[in-house]
Parts: C-alpha cells; structure tokens; sequence
C-alpha cells in the first residue's frame, strides 16, 4: 500500500481527491490536512464521506507529512503551493500540485499572468502532467504540474489537428463553459447560489489565466508559438466543462476523414472517449468520472472544424487526472481506481 | 382599445405574450387559440395567469379572428404559420408572425433550410421587425416576420461594427448558449427535467436554421454577403440567450474607443443597455424584460473583438419584440407596456 | 407623489423592493441606502435595474431620510431595525419594517426567541401587516411590522379553517419549503452555489425563529394559545415558498364543502387564488407576483386537512406585501402597482 | 460470475442498475432489454456508459432470458411485470422485480389501490427486500419485490420509533419530497425541463400508490395496522428523496435517548448513516451512493419527534437496494459492488 496525504483537502478539488482515493484499492491515506477545519472530524465537515473515511483534518506541517506519507497532493491555491513544495521535495516527498504555479515553464510568462515565482528552480524538473499526450516522463517525476482544467478540455480536443499540422493555429478561437464547482468553496457573493442559478455569463475577459497555459501545450503540439483566444463561461451547474473550440482547416478535410484520425489517435486511451460521428459531447455524461468525450463538426461553408471536449472539472480536470499521474509515478496500471461510470442523471 | 389574437398560445412563447399583453394599457386581447386546448379555460392550463386573464382557448378559425381582431400574433411553428397567414391578410387582419416563415427574403435559402415555401408571395412584402436596426418600415407592415431569438442577440450585439466596417466579415463566430423555454413545450424525452439538469451540449452542429436568418441580417449590416460559423447551445436555465461574438477587427481599436461608439449608437434605444466598460452580461439580468444587455472586450494579443448580446429569448427574443413591433404598427410608444424591470434574482 | 425611500437596499428583499417601486405609478424613490455599497450606483451593483433607477446607494442617515421621504421602508437584520426606527418615528416619518423586531407583541416571547428587545415602547403601537387578516389598523399605523415569508404562506393557508373553529388547533404540523433568496446575499459557504444546487434539507429544527409568529397570528385567528410543530426546509430554487399545514377536522367535512369556504373567505382579496378544486399550487406560479395561491385536500381515511400555500418569498413574502401595506397607508387602492402576473416560464 | 439480465433497461432505474453492475465484480450482464430502442447499441442511447458496457438492447423474450441468465431484474412499469414474472420464474429465473406488483401481500389492498392483480399466486411468495427491516427470507427468495423509493426513506426512518413502541401510529404524519428521476423517463409535458425547474409542489393528494406500502410496512413494525398521511412532493434535482415523518411521542424522551436508540437499531448496517445528533440529512449527500442518511429532532414544545430519512431514489430506492437483494440472493456479502461514496457537489 502506498501511503498518501492531501494538503488542502477542504476545497471541491480536496473532497473530490477523498471520494477517489477512497476507492482507490492500492493506496492508503494517511493525512489530510486543511488550516480551516483543524481537529475536525473529515466527515462532519463532509458528511459525504462518512463510512468511506476515518480521519480528522490535520493542520499542515509538510515535514510530518514527509514522514508518513511518500506521495502527496497539493490542492491548495497558486503562490500557497509553491511556498510549500520545495520543502516537501527535499524531504523525500514526490508531489502531484493541482494549482498553476509549476504549469507554465517560462517563469516569465508565469510572472506576466500571475505573480512573482519564488522557487523557480523547481519549474524545468516539474513535469505538465498530461497523460494522453506527455506520457512518457511521469513514471520517474519527483513533482508533477496537474493541469487546469480548461486547458485539459482544450488539449484533449485539439491535439490530433495540431499534431497533423490540420488547422491554422493563427485562427484559434475557444469557447469554454465551466460548472461552478471550478470557482471554489470560498465564501463569496458572486457564487452564492441565487446569483449563478438562473444565470450564464462570460468572465475575466480577455485576460483569463488559464489561457498561457493553453498556449503552452498547443504550441508543443504544433512545434510553434500558438496565441488563441480563449473566454470561459460560468455554467449553473456543479460539474462539467464544455470547450467548443474552432480553427480553420489547412485544407478541405470531410468530417469522416477527422473522426477517423481521432479514433485512431485515442484509439489506446481509456480516459479519451471520441463519440460516434454526429454525436455531440453533453457534461452530463462524464458526471463523476475520469472521461473526456469529444465531437466534431466540420463546417463546409467556412472551412472551419470545431473540435468539442467535455470533462468533469473537479475529476479529469483535476483530481482524476491527479491520480491518474499518481499512478504512472507509483508504476500502477494507470487506470486503477479510475473506472467509474459517469452518474446519469 | 386595439382588439388583439394570439393563435397558438399554449406554448412558452404563446403564455409569455398572454403575460405582457395582459400588462399593456392600450390592447385587448379577445381571442387566444389552441388546438390541443381548445374549450378549456387559459388559466386552467396556465395557473400562472389566473386573475389577468378571463378567456378560454379556442379552436383556430381565421375568418372569425379577422372579424373580432385587429392584430394577430402567430406563435406556431413554421410551415404551419405560412398555412394560416395568407387568409389572415386576406381577411384585413395585420399580423406579427412569431414563426421563421417571413424571415428570410430569399425564397431559395428558405427552402435550402426548411423546406418549400407555400406562401412566396408575401416574402417581399413581409418587414423583419427587428426595431433597432430596421424601424423604418415596420409602422406601416401588413406583416410582421418577427426575428428569432438566436439572431436578436446576435444582430445587436454585431451591429456597430458592421455598420461601422471595423471587423473582417469572414472571421465572424458567433457561439451562442440558449435556455430550455427555445425548445418549446411539446413532450420530447431530450428536453425532459433529468435530461437537461446538471447538462449542457453544443446542438444542431453545423447548420443550425437561424444560421441564414443571422446571415441575412449581418449582410444587409455589413453591405455585402456574410457567412458566419454559428453554434447553439442548450443552457439549464428557462430563459436566457448570450451570444459570444467573435472577430478580428479591421484595425487596431480599443475598447474605449469601441465602448463610445456602443454607447452613441444606441443612445437613443430604450432597450439596448450597453454596460459600463469592463462589465459583462449575464442573462440572469434581463430576465422577463424586453432588454438586450451588450457587453464588450477587446484582444489585444489577436486582433479580436469579443461582443456579447444577452437577451431573455422569450421577451426581446420573441414575444417582447413582438409587442415592440405591434406598439410600432399601432402608432404607439414603442416601450409601451414593456417598461418591466428584469426580475432578479 | 409620495416619497419613499429604503434603508437596507443591498440585498435581495431590498432589490425585490426598488424592481417593485420603479413599476409603482403614485411614489418616488427619493433615496436608498447600503452600508456596504454606500457611493456605488444602484444599477452597477444590480445591473437588471439599469434603466430603472438612477440612484446612487447612501449612507444611512435617518435624520436626512426624515427630512426627505414620508415613508420609509427598512430592509435591514432584525436587531439592527429596532435601533434605528424610534429616531425615523421621532422624525415624522412612517415606517414599513420588513424585519422581525415588532413582529411579537410579547416582548418575553421575543426576547425567548431573538434577543433583547431595545425598542419595547414601540410593540404596542406596531401593527402586523397582513392586510387580508388584520386589514383594519393598517391605514392609520405609524409602524407597521411586515409579516415574515413563512408566516404569511401558513396563516393564509390555515386561517379560514381557523376562523371558523374547523380544525383541533393542538394537532397543526407545519412543514414548509423555502428558495435559497430567504437565506439572504451574506457570503457564506452554506448558500454557495455547489452546496445549494441538487440539495435539499430540513433546517433550525425543532425552533425556527418564525415559529412564535406563526403561532402568534394561529392563536389570533382562532381565539387562543396555539402551539404547532414547524419544519423549514431549503429548496434549491431562487424564489417560492410552499407551506404544506396538516390539522385535524374537528368533524367530518368534504373537500367541496371546505374549498366553499375557502373561496367565500377570499372572494374579495386579490392576492389570494383558491386554486380550482383538486388542484395544487407550485410555486413556479407565483414566481415575481404578490399572489398567494392555496390548494386544499382532504384525507377521508385519517380525518385530516392539508392546507398548501404557494407565495414568492420576496413579494408576497417581503417587498409585495410590504408595498400592498404601503398602499393602505397611503389611501391608495391597495393593489396599486402590484398587479404583476407571475413569470412563468 | 453470476449471469445477470435487466429487462426494461432504459428507464432511469434502469441505466442506474447497469451502473451500477458494471462496478460489480462478481457479476456478468448478459442481456438488456429495452422495447423501444432494440437493436441499438446500449452507450448509444446513455453515452455516460460508453467504455462500461458493449451490449446492444434486445426485445424481451423472457425464454431466452432464462436459458441466459440466473438471475433477472425487471425495471418495467407495474402491471406490465406481473405479466412477465410468471413466465421467468417457470423458466428457472431467480427475479428482483422494481414494480410495485408484489410490494402489497393482501390482493384486496393492492387492488384497491392499482388495478386488477393477474399473478395472485404468487404475492405470498414474494419477499418484500428490504434488508435492514427484513433481512431474514431475502437469501433463499425466488421472488423479490424491491421497496418503492418512497416507502424505503420512510421505513428506514420510523423502524426504531415503531419497534420500540415509542411513537402514537395514528400521529403518523410523513412528508416526502423526491427528485424528478422519481417521475420516469417517458416524454411527458409535466416533467419537461421549464415545468419542473425553479417550481416545487404537491401531487397525487390524498392518494398516492405508496402509502399502502408505507403502512403495510410500518403495521409490520408496530404490531398492529397503522394508518398515515403521506405527501409526496417534486423536487427541482434529479436525484434524491428526502422524507420528514412527524409522530408524536408515547412517552417523554430526550434527543440524546433516540439518537442512542437509532444508532444502536443501526450500528451493523453499512448504508444506514445515523448522523451525528443535531445534524440534519441532506439529499446531496447521498447522491450516487445506496445510503439512507438519518436525522433526528425531538420538539418539547409539541411532544412530537421528527425523524428525517434521505436517500437517493435510484439507489437505495431502487437499483442499489436491488443490488443489495441481489447480493444477499447469490451469497455474496451484502455491500459488494455497492461501496461507492457520494458524489459532491
């Protein structure tokens, strides 16, 4: 049994990580920590996981951590985390950090979106833990760079154009709809319930975070530099994010001929669903699971593809994906405790 | 008193008009057709309107409308609307049809997106009551093709730039995200409660049939041919249009620039409120009213205009306009009987 | 035209109050006030009320507001209303008080369940604004104590029962249903999006604050002490409140008989709907209006009434009635501005 | 393995229990059946099952099933199971049956309140599965009748009340609230997406089919026939029932007293949750999982306790206690395949 703790375990992402690991048949959880419900029961502050799990949330102390625990998750926000790794590398600790602050490796792009970086020297060992296409460093990373999860949507999505050089990445434009769960648990107006139910609007336009990261990993897929326009939307819903993304073709291409090379593209990936041709991705059918479902549609009258991903935002976007890396790095199949059925409805 | 007809009026859009017409000061309503209710009492159906409204539904009978009614509203379907309208005008009835049979002027798009038209003969005498941008003819119409609620929010949240010649027409994306009530209330398995909850989809992927009616419109703008990519979505909400508008501007703009431009064109337009710089629309606050709320950003990084149009479907996108229209054809206030504050939260 | 104005307009009774006023033909708005938001525009913290108000939010200042409005509505926690209403009585104006502080005449009774009570002159004088039972004293009252939601949905579905001594008082069990926009626009992790959306729970059992008025206005209506069982629940919808009232029948009586009664007490109130016969109210019928609709049942096989209330929390439940009171005390038909059908869908 | 068929699988109780089975490890599924989509492939109709299960529905022929399959689920309609049960038991099937058909052991009960019974000879043979009440005659059962979801949340709550003789029968009052899974997946207008969301009412007043079960149970409980009022309520979620049964107490008893009494009753049973004292049920808490979460309060003021039971309908009130069934039926531990937290948010 591998022995895991979680360090902020109190927010939707943390809980989320509990439910998973706790079907989770190799792994033990030793720890987990939250500053805000100390002492308390795990259980009393999510009755959810009452009879799955046994344990009272700690306060943090990375260095008692270190000593119980040989891999652990950091589902704290950005600047928090990096102000915690260091220490928890050095004390022997692998770590899987689900905020943004080892995603971008360009430190100043990191400091142009966010803020100032205070262990930069973590940024080239940090591996961007996105299975489906950078596969082959997570078995031996020391500290992996969860992606967000706008940015798995839209890789998972565009990744067969880029890599076959199909699209003009010049005309890239995504459209992306989250759940509510992805704005957090923090006590604040703008996500209590009467002001988003009823509601949908765009948001931090036209400068949200999430989009440096984006354009990271389309340019790897590309070899080139990628900029997009990238405008999320808030959903009234818990779970599930939608990116309808659209490029123009390079070339006139039949819808059949795409759904042919995305089937075979993810033809070996569990977590990668490419729906039957014409059939568009609902969020409601990756509900609680570790799934990406993707559609296309080609439009004849403009040239255009529009590649749609959809994914639980709290599971393949972020806790799922975890432990989907945790698995590559403890040389577990990779897919352990991660089969589980979408809930519908 | 203007004696007014509502034929169809069992669906949303139908119950909707019964709402606002039982506020205007200037109307009576002295009939209301269903078939499928025809002998029982409106608000026996519709609970909502018990005590502003005192009439049955009735089987649909043309002549006798015509007889009893000055202005008619069709809220039925297409095709079924091109069926009944001809006699309507026949009889000395005006009518505002809520149906896409009047829309396109072109009779050979029609028929290349719905199917054969029966009543060609009214199209070049039909005016698309879409106030804000086509006033001029409306008073004076026999017939009214009122505009769909996709193309509404659409058309003015596009309009300045269009007129305007700042943005490059062929770059136009308009991705739109649409409450449930623009499904209708016909019983279908994929608009049912436990279908739609908790989910959210791209639909009708690449044609969907107000892609020539937005066309039209952007065209006409514009003064040349536009052809757009469009894509609607299913939001789990009752009411509530926005529609993201994508493209590259024609030269360097910026937002305050584009932002004065906003405001000075629809100064003068009751129900257009462009948001302050920076704010962006939520459908949640225009719901029930006639307003369209339009918001704006600009990309700097890719030359992008990002324009988003905020609508209640029902209201601006169908039955508000419709009364809108009616106020214009009657030699009324235009705002008469909508100054309806949105209902929030 | 007379001149009001709001103390406590930054929630969401207080924007129910300034839609409810911009529609109303016989007042002005002279002046709103919000702590939080005092200096900001109205309409940028309320966006749907662009259009609608022009105001800027002030600081509370009761003497200025004296000076200003002839009657003032405070919208402000209980506690915090008792503090500052003797100083605005002192200064000559009326006062509409949604809170709970002059809601129990008892002042031990208060004190039991609140806390102490500053202002117990005033409780003598207060007059509970439930105009459909104790229309009488409204017209002339300096202080009216504006019913809270639950207790309005509960007496007027209970009180023709009571009123003609039909039900065994000892056996009424109350258990009502409420939206989210009754616990207010705090910032708090219990009425964020997530934790509200696809819950539903019972809550501040077995002593909910609104139990001693309910019981108040119960032993009012039938002639002496009642104590009942009353069970809030939370319901994840914006606005509605259903009461569902189980009692006893003192003798055998038939549903016909008792939905006579029942449309006989109410035939001349405005807002109160007998639904027909057999029928059941939902609150999405009520949604944005001043009506309370009640359905009846009776339980042949356990003696037993049910008795259901349907009101909107914000309207029939605080801002509606609080204006309906308004209009008494103004000598002006009491349903002025109110006549609002509800939004449906 | 254990070969298992479900016929009338593509209901919501249906796609719950190949969920469900899919996570079973001891188990195959053999054959779906489904009249409407036969022939179609089984993650075509539910995408959310895509990677989980390859089987396509077939129509029913219960001959074939038999020589397949060991043991049947059968997730169709009442009326319509009894005409098929027959047949499968005959042909050496084991069957759990969803349908209300064999729920009601006195024939003259049943068809007082469904219609005429065409399997009467089989009803003393059937076992009614619920196993925390009736665990006893589950494993050697050829037939089981599976609890209605309703009855299960009420049940579950009232037992230790009822064998301890501590609550007056005739006092019982219970108040249901269920989510619209409840209502089924046939396309109905009631049930569409605007008529239920944003609404909350009563239905099926003062007659629901659930209440003779209710009280056959509960009769078997006390000792002696108990008569109820029970209201049944539709929740804006799609998942989730939430009962609050109100009784008054034989006896004075502290809180402290039945809440050791319950945990006691409770203490072995894995998906009986006895919340800590003072907390209150939430349906959210139980989503995804076959958990009944208890809640308890007891009122000095009125002498009654109300005993709250939470569930998810198409768990613990249907496919997940079918499982459970199942499990006990085949000699597996009981909670095998049904260890899964919660999902939340």
């Amino acid at each position: 049994m591998h022995r895991i703790a979680v360090i902020g375990a109190s927010g939707y992402t943390g809980v989320e990580l509990l439910r998973l690991l706790s079907l989770h048949p190799d792994t033990e959880l030793v720890s987990v920590t939250s500053r805000q419900y100390a002492g308390q029961l795990v259980c009393e502050v999510f009755p959810s996981l009452q009879g799955s799990l046994d344990l009272v949330f700690e306060d943090v102390n990375p260095k008692r951590l270190a000593e119980c625990a040989d891999l652990v998750f950091t589902a704290v926000p950005h600047q928090t985390a990096m102000g915690m790794i260091p220490e928890l590398l050095d004390a022997g600790c692998r770590v899987v950090d689900l905020s943004a602050d080892f995603r971008i490796s360009d430190v100043s792009v990191y400091e142009a979106w966010y803020q100032e970086h205070t262990a930069k020297e973590l940024l080239s060992e940090a591996v961007y833990g996105l299975p489906e296409l950078f596969r082959e460093q997570i078995p031996t990373a020391r500290l992996i760079a969860n992606p967000g999860c706008y940015p798995t949507s839209v890789a998972l999505a565009l990744a067969p154009l880029l890599e076959n050089d199909l699209i003009d990445p010049t005309t890239i434009i995504v459209d992306s709809k989250s759940g509510t769960s992805g704005a957090g648990r923090a006590a604040k107006v703008d996500t209590l319930y009467c002001e988003v139910n009823e509601g949908f609007k765009a948001y931090s336009l036209p400068r949200h975070r999430h989009t440096p990261e984006i354009e990271q990993t389309l340019g790897l897929l590309s070899g080139s530099g990628v900029t997009i326009s990238f405008t999320p939307h808030l959903l009234p819903i818990n779970r599930g994010i939608l990116s309808t993304c659209y490029a123009s073709l390079s070339s006139q291409l039949t819808l059949d001929a795409l759904h042919d090379l995305y089937q075979d593209r993810y033809a070996s990936e569990t977590f990668v669903r490419v729906l039957p041709k014409g059939q568009l991705p609902n969020v409601s059918q990756v509900r609680g699971s570790n799934y990406c479902d993707i559609g296309l549609a080609v439009d004849d009258r403009t040239g255009r593809v529009i590649a749609l991903g959809a994914i639980d935002n709290l599971v393949k976007g972020a806790a799922g994906q975890a432990i989907q890396n945790m698995n590559l790095m403890l040389s577990l199949p990779e897919n352990t405790g991660l089969m589980i059925p979408p809930v519908f409805p």
